[in-house]
This record gives structure tokens, sequence and C-alpha cells, in this order.
């Protein structure tokens, strides 16, 4: 182990030192990709449902550089609990990168050195605790009263994403993608991109998609919710500037994160149990340590979210309907784009059967798509930690002319 | 339509007609089963893990004839929510039969005509509210106070639960099975009995099942408790005399009926969504119909439960190992019994890896043991609603020598 270790340390010195010995120049002691957080505002935005949100902002971030003909654009959409915080670091010292860095950089699938990559922030983003996330949402301050919206703040959807993320494009003389990227929610906004701007749209990639929210996924969602909506400190969305629902936020999220992951990786996570565990036997207020181990991920989690702007986002995927026209087939007629859908084999929140649905419609209409499951063990997260095994299928389908 | 139906009338007559004319006995006008609750006491019960509970009942009762060697017996183990009411009907009034008469009565799988079958109600049942259930659990009056157990009842497990029918067949002189069934928790408790008490149990059929509550059902079930602790009613289990925790248990039964089906039939049942419905979109406050519907039916069943017996049963599932010892692979090394395992394709709560484990755990000891999936498209309540597409699998295995 200790020679190992001494072998690895020498190979990374002999590296450094050719480099340096060969191109006289000092190596460089990192690739870190580091990005920057932006803002984009806009005066007023109308929502799908045609309301009125004034002083619209959100964050983006970008790797790559924009070439001169303003065409190797990728935008990266992201899911529920997630930011526009995609690839790289904010600085060296960050601990972890973007949530996708196995696959966008320099010589990655999404390749920095050849694309301009622009992931962006949604609007009611529930991470408003953190300072590298702009959002607007409920907990805004509504210019009207100068007081949080709460539950004021108007309903949005999929297609009110997309809208804000074209107008962010506009700002940017940007006219055309190479393609839209997202897994999950996000991927429900690559779709909703690839229907509602189709011109703009030559190449969309889905990762564990839907045509629509289902009535499972319509009712699951809402279970989330009801833990929120259940604490008394919820007090029907007036909370701000008082103490937050932070019990309810936390049995949401420790619901959210158990139906992201399947029982098979979680079961080998967790091993050591009912064998060592007494206080289970005695108590119904003890727990299991799965439990509590999952509990303190998820209050710590709450900490940073927003109570209200999760209400939101359950609300604004259970609207979710591909170009939110009346059919899933009406939202598909438009689509322009060359799709990949990458659905994930074990996924109990997007199931399979829901991808391919999908993918039989888009079929059906001559739509040009390809379906490529991933194998690995988490389930829906595999969209995240299992992305790695089709890099080459993400590679070849966004150099694909 | 209207044809078809005097069709179906007229061949009901005639049946009539040709039984009278053979026979000379007047026809039957109904071949339902019918039968009774019976109750079954105990002076003490000395708990798996060394608690006594003094005057412990429960209810049976059974379908069939026992034979004068008192072999045909078969014992039949319910679900988490369930009864001991597996079939029959308790009068000719009775809208509903029990949940397995698809396959328990005369000419049926589960042959009554040739076969004593038993079912019991488990120690903690949470239909402490029926008329026909009779159990001991949280809810029952502890004899040391004259007042409600609550949360100083001991925990139990799912061998409680198989001991106290130990304890009810040893009543009856019932020294051996035919066969003990049951799905979900009740095939934890049919595969418990078979490494309990394995010169008794030659044949095991374990429907929607697993060797152990792996992390992830230990978290999901959790789950379900804590909407039943969220509620401030719950008052830390002392709730009896006064207003119940009728919102966490409603939401808890949500949860367990959301997770008992898959998307697929869901969906198929609850077309109408999106497009006439206009209320979601404007306000938070408002539920889709496919939430309200199924919140409506999981209200009314949370009038029926106990909500404190509810976590009872959740801590008794995540207790479970088979044969409750150290390695699941030590709780097989006793068995005898041929067992049958019939997982369900679409299961998210037991999910189809999880009975595989079992199964190759069972083939590694060279135990007898048939892997039969049931394909139907409901998931884990396939185990009731499909259970049909299986009547020929478990009539062999039953009859089988």
């Amino acid at each position: 182990m200790t020679y190992s270790l001494a072998l690895k340390l020498c190979r990374i010195d002999v590296k450094y030192l050719i480099c340096f010995l060969i191109f006289c120049i000092p190596p460089a002691f990192s690739d870190t990709l580091i990005t920057t957080k932006q803002r984009f505002t806009m005066e007023n935005y109308e929502t799908h449902y045609g309301e009125i949100i004034p002083n619209v902002e959100i964050g983006w971030e970008s790797y790559g550089t924009l070439n001169v003909k303003k065409d190797n654009v990728i935008l990266i959409t992201h899911f529920f609990s997630g930011t526009s915080h995609a690839a790289g670091k904010y600085s060296e010292d960050d601990k972890a990168s973007g949530y996708w860095d196995s696959i966008i950089g320099p010589g990655k699938s999404i390749d920095t050195n050849k694309y301009y990559v622009i992931s962006s922030d949604t609007l009611i983003n529930a991470n408003v605790k953190s300072p590298n996330v702009y959002t607007t949402g409920p907990s805004s301050i509504d210019p009207k009263t100068n007081k949080p919206y709460g539950l004021t703040f108007p309903i949005v959807t999929i297609r009110d994403f997309v809208n804000v993320q074209h107008a962010l494009l506009a700002s940017l003389s940007i006219k055309k993608l190479h393609a839209v990227v997202g897994a999950s929610m996000g991927s429900f906004q690559a779709l909703e991109w690839a229907s509602a701007y189709p011109e703009m749209v030559p190449r969309a990639i889905a990762v564990v998609t839907a045509g629509e929210a289902d009535s499972y996924l319509i009712a699951e969602v809402e279970k989330w919710a009801n833990y929120i909506k259940a604490d008394p400190l919820w007090n029907n969305g007036d909370y701000y500037g008082k103490e937050e629902p932070l019990d309810g936020l936390t049995n949401a999220i420790f619901s959210i994160n158990l139906i992201g992951v399947s029982g098979l990786i979680l079961d080998r996570q967790h091993k050591k149990r009912m064998t060592d565990e007494m206080s289970p036997r005695k108590s119904i207020r003890s727990n299991f340590s799965i439990y509590e181990k999952m509990e303190v991920k998820a209050r710590a989690k709450a900490r940073r979210l927003d109570a209200n702007s999760v209400l939101y986002l359950v609300r604004a995927n259970q609207l979710y309907r591909l170009g939110h026209a009346r059919t899933v087939e009406e939202g598909i007629r438009p689509i322009k784009a060359k799709i990949l859908l990458l659905p994930s084999k074990y996924d109990v929140l997007i199931p399979e059967y829901t991808t391919q649905s999908l993918y039989t419609k888009l079929l059906m209409q001559n739509k040009s798509v390809i379906y490529d499951e991933i194998r690995g063990p988490w389930g829906h997260v595999d969209a995240i930690l299992a992305i790695g095994t089709k890099k080459n299928a993400i590679r070849d389908f966004l150099d694909d002319k």
C-alpha cells in the first residue's frame, strides 16, 4: 500500500519533470476548471400563465470559450435540488466540483475545448441561502409590499425556466444552441427547449426523463410537500423572519434522497445494522443508524434550502407536460432536435417504462431519437453518479453533424 | 351489452334449472364461503425480547374442515395493513370478500374442500376499530394502569406474531401444518415459521418477499412513521381518549398506498389530469385530483386504524431478518420446507432483486425453492390483485407430496 502510494507520487513527479524538461515551461500544477457565478436580470417577466414578475434574476456560469460565430453553445439545465454549478470549481480550494464535472471539461464528453457551456439556475431555485445561487421565487422580496412573496408568488412552470434561460441567451446574442443537456427536472427543461424553441435546438440530451409528470410522479412529489405543510412552523408559507419549518423540510429532503437511490446501493453502504443495534428493539422513539445518518444529512441540507421554494418546485414538476401542450404528442410535434434519452435501470422516481413511453411517442412521429439505458446501481441519481458510463455515447451524440 | 347481460342471466338460470332437475335438490343460490371471527387468548406471553404481555388476544378465522388426523391445515398470515379476513364473507350481505378470495375456497388453489385454512390476526394489528379484529397492542388496556399502553407497549417482532400463532395452533392440538402462505409482511411470517418451527412446516409460500428488511425498507417505512410523529396530536403516543393524529396517519397511509402500486396502473386509473385542472396552476394550496382522490381514500382508512399500532408495525418490519438470526444465512439453515417465492415485477417496496438475493441464499444451502415472477401491472399489491395469475403454480405447489 505504502509502496504503491510512493510509486504514484513518483509518477506524478516524473510527469512534471518531463513537462518542464521538454517544454521548458513551468508545469501546470492543476488543470482545475475555474468558473465564476454570473447574474442575469430582467425588468419584468410574464409567466406562462400570464402573471408579471418584476426584477427577475437568475444565476449562471460558463465553461469554455464562446466562438466568433456564437454557434458552439451547450446549455446545461439543472435537477430539482441542484444549482447551475455543473462543472469546475469557484476556487482551487473548493472541496467539490460541479455535479457533472465527470463529463464537462477540457477533453471530456462535453468538451470545453470545443464548446462554450452555459449552465443556468432556474427560477424558484430552493438553494436561496447559497452565496452562489441567484434566483427569484417565494423568498424574494415583492417590491409591492417590501416583504417576501411567500405563497403570493405566482405558480411557475418548466416552460418559465426555459423562457428565462431564453432571455439570458438573447442577452448574450446567442441565437442558436449546439445542444441542451439536463438530468431529471433538467431533462424536462431540455425537452421543453426542443419543443418551445425548435429552431434553436438541434440536439437535446435528456437523462432520467419522461414526456410528462404522470399520476405517480404527481402524487409522489406531493408526499414531499406534505411533510412541509404538516410542520406547524410552515404557517401557510408565512415563516420568513421567524423560525423556519426545518423538521418538515428535513423529512421532505429525507424522502427525496431516499427515492433517489436504489435499495441495492443503500444496503451496500449501510451494512452494519440490526446485529449491533439494540435501541430500536427497546423504544419506538429510537431509530436505526441508517435512518439517523440519512436524517443528519437531510437536516444539514434543509438548513440551506427554502421550504416554500421546494413547494413551488414540486408544483412546477407536477405541471410538466412536454411543450405544456394538451398532450405529449402535441408537444413533440414541433421538435426538430435529435434526442438522446438516457434512462436508469433502477430508477423508481422516473421508472424506465415512462422513458420508454416517451421514446415510442417520439418514434411514432419520425423524430431522430436514441435510447440508451444507464445500468448503474444507484437508481435515479445514476444520472449524476453513473453518467460516466455514457461518456462516449454523449460525446458521439454531440459531435455528430 | 344488454343482450350479453340477458344471455348471462339466462345461463345462470339454466344452471340452477339443471341442478334442480338432475339432483332433485334445491340449487344453492350462492356458493359464498361464510366465516366467523374467533378469538384466541393467552394469559401471559413472553416476547422474543423477553418482555411479558398479559392477556394477549388475537382474532382468527377458518375455511374448510379440519380432518381427523389434523394434518390438512394451511395457515395464512396477513400483510401490514391487513387482517385475518383472507377469504369468504361474514354474512351474505357483505359487499367484499376476504383479500385472497380468488385463491382460497372450494375448488380454488387453496382448496377448502381439501384443506382446513386458518387465517390469524397479528399482534399490534392496526385495524383496532374494526369489529372483526381482535389484537393486542399499544391501544390495548395495560392491566397495571387500566389505561392504554401507548408507547409503553413492548416492541414486538415478526417472530412474536409467529409464536402467538404457534400457541393458537397448539390450543387446537394442531402439531403440523400442510403449508404456511403469506404476502408481504405475511410472507415474512411464512418464512419465519419455516425457520422457527421447521418440523411443523413442510411448505411455505412467500409472495413479494425478502430475507430481511434491508436498509432501503428500514428507511422507507420510517418515512411513514415520520408523518405520524410530525402530527402534534400524536403527542408522543399519548392520544387515547383525545383527538387522534388523523392528519399524520392519513399522510402515512397515502404514502403506503402510493408505494404499493406502480405508476403504470396509477396513470391508467387517473387519466384526466392537467388538461382540465386549473386550480393547481393558481395556488400551492390547491391539489391535483389524483392526489385529492387518494387523500380521501387514505383519510377514510385512517379513521379505522390506530396510529401507534402503525408505528409498532413499522418497527416489527424493520427488525425482520429471517429466523431473527445474526444473518439471513443462519436463519435459512434450519428450514426444511419447500419454498415458493412469488415476487412482483414492478414492486418498488420490495424490489425483485431482494427476492432474488434470498433465492440465491436458499439455493446455496440446497433448499428446495421455486422462483416464479408475478407479471401484473400493479407492483407490490399484485400480491393481492394479480395473485390469480399464479393460481395453478400455487395449487401444484400445495398438492405436491
